[in-house]
């Protein structure tokens, strides 16, 4: 089957168990699948959009209600549904940053958090990371305090991942937005990688802005993500319009600036909302997802010369391995090279890894049943054997 | 068959003709439907991301010759996909727009429109529309030497509607942007009703920056959209990140700092792109379109009483009628009041008028077949007559 004309249908997630670092937790689930077709259609969210005409006050379908059990899940005042968590970073900077305003940001931040400070005219600082690839509540204050002193004000805002995207880190977030409210500066929060794969508590963790990512965690389409707030932030952030036609003395009612107006208004809205109960449910099974991880890292690590650069045991399925000691050896002498491994993993129903890469690589293992970790984990040890590699006996 | 908790399938377009003002458009193709269903998982496009890793450059599925074609498609030199034309209208106004800049804008301008450039911090000006509900050149050139003698500079920018959403009229872009670049003042037509619908041609009309709805006029999901630019323009409105981590020292590639990176990442490019050829071969078929849509207008307007309030003969099937003198008399004594109109129409399988509107309102027979053109309007006079409305005899 094809979708038209030179496309393709994709069936990555019907043929491979799926390892992809971004793929794991953006996967529909069948309540989400059959949303995506019932409503399809353009402006499918709208046929009963009544006053005030804003998308988180439609009852038929029961967006409303979605906006206010999506806060509640987090924990924060108000949430809305943004295209993509880059959008909530956006409308965040745009709101608190004004031009050559210092940034704080950290060693991990995501390149989308660095262009909405861009965008805001902001001027970027990171804050480094420990030698365990941890950013500290004390790394966070020196930066503050470097950062006041060279730009002559304290930053406008921070930024913190709570999972990071380049070992899967879980960064203790609580202790940094303590040390940053000390000065005054708010805290955005990051859980691209963490809301609706791990519980999630906007207000335990102190978050100002708490962002979340729909096609990267929460089971929905692209794009669409969630941006939450507390009471104190919500006039601010969520402000309504305030312009006027000159001429026709039109006003906009309640349209949020930041926001655009509306945001989702068909299957991307309707894809998450539909996951919803699913996602709600699965953050509670966080420790499995983990478990699952660790055997598999377990796994690999028993491969003598491979080494986890993630935090271990993982507290986050997100995982950064180096087999410059091992896959990379055998890459010299398989015909292949580099890119037996994705090959050996595909003829075994797995993929998901850069191809080529044998040095440093990341995967993702969210979502895979018991019986799927096992198997990928004998697979990596199948393989490595194929290989002339050592293996720990376990 | 519902979608999960609480959500109930969407029907509309399986059971009724449609005549609803923004969703005529934006109904999906069959290849839609199919790739929507395929590429519905959250970053589905993803699985061949190679450098520069860039969704404008992604080769399976087909997305950088979908650019190139959707750029050719509207005589532009360069066209980005973006999460609707309220997205494109924002990076417009962000890149030309300073803080406190007078902005043109028409009576016509949609909401989104005013949004983007107080979001920027602009101060918008409408240019008025003449009698005949059209926005000439003259009143532009007019409202050009007013604003610029009251600020003291000249707008930063001109937004003008190909055809707008209040009255569906077509304006004369061409003489319009042919004015305002005798000022020097960049144009952004705003083809949200037109792009996807009829044939436009960015460098015929003289746009700088052509925004068009992917949802609301190319037969794709929310939200989904489309940003062209000519090559003079492209630097500037398309410009790469420049920022760079102070820590870590990284920058982060061809990013592009108003498209925050990556945009429409699974279902609704997917949803755009399938529908695509689809999309091309029917605004070819434009004129069957308008002339289904004045044999309602016609059957409309010989119900005594009745005006169409747009241009006429209709030059965009988006239409606004007058019936305060028709059928609105009849809600006076029909025991469902104002409702019986939309409820006489569900009766016999039309829907898409504002529940309860008996006076003005619009309505949009886009892409509706011949037999059907003539089915709705055989019913308005059946329900005219029911309700013992005076019909001229055609």
């Amino acid at each position: 089957m094809n979708c038209g004309e030179g496309i393709d249908t994709r069936l990555i997630e019907e043929l491979f168990i799926n390892l992809d670092p971004i793929q794991a937790g953006g996967r529909l689930s069948a309540d989400a699948m059959k949303a995506v077709l019932a409503y399809g259609d353009g402006y499918s969210v709208c046929d009963n959009c009544e006053k005030p005409f804003r998308l988180d006050c439609i009852k038929k379908p029961p967006l409303a209600r979605f906006h206010d059990e999506l806060a509640k899940f987090l924990n924060m005042d108000i949430a809305r549904l943004v295209p993509g968590a880059r959008r909530g970073f956006q409308a965040v900077a745009d709101t608190v940053v004004g031009k050559g305003d210092p940034v704080l940001l950290t060693a991990f931040s995501h390149y989308t958090e660095f262009l909405s400070v861009e965008q805001a005219g902001g001027v970027p600082h990171e804050v480094p990371a420990n030698d365990a690839n941890i950013i500290t509540a004390d790394a966070v204050a020196s930066r503050i305090e470097e950062v006041t002193r060279s730009a002559g004000k304290t930053p406008a805002l921070l930024y913190v991942e709570e999972v990071d995207y380049q070992y899967g880190n879980l960064h203790p977030v609580q202790d940094i937005a303590r040390v940053a409210h000390q000065y005054d500066i708010p805290v955005l929060c990051n859980g691209a990688y963490t809301i609706g794969i791990m519980p999630v508590d906007g207000k335990d963790i102190g978050a100002d802005f708490l962002v979340g990512s729909g096609h990267k965690s929460m089971a929905a389409p692209a794009p669409s993500g969630v941006l939450a707030t507390t009471s104190e932030w919500a006039d601010t952030l969520f402000r309504t319009t305030q312009v006027k036609g000159d001429i026709t003395g039109r006003t906009f009612g309640v349209k949020e600036v930041e926001m655009m107006g509306c945001t989702l208004m068909g299957v991307t809205s309707m894809g998450m909302m539909a996951s919803f109960p699913h996602v709600r449910e699965r953050v509670k099974q966080y420790d499995q997802h983990l478990s699952r991880c660790n055997r598999i890292v377990d796994a690999l690590c028993s491969i003598e010369g491979t080494q986890v650069m993630s935090e271990y045991p993982r507290k986050h399925p997100l995982t950064r391995m180096n087999t410059t000691g091992s896959f990379d050896k055998a890459a010299k002498t398989n015909k292949k090279k580099g890119f037996f491994l994705i090959s050996a993993l595909r003829e075994r129903g797995i993929t998901g890894i850069i191809a080529g890469s044998t040095k440093v690589w990341k995967f993702n293992p969210y979502g895979i049943t018991e019986e799927q970790a096992r198997y990928v984990a004998d697979m990596f040890l199948e393989i490595a054997r194929e290989e002339g590699l050592p293996v720990k006996s376990g």
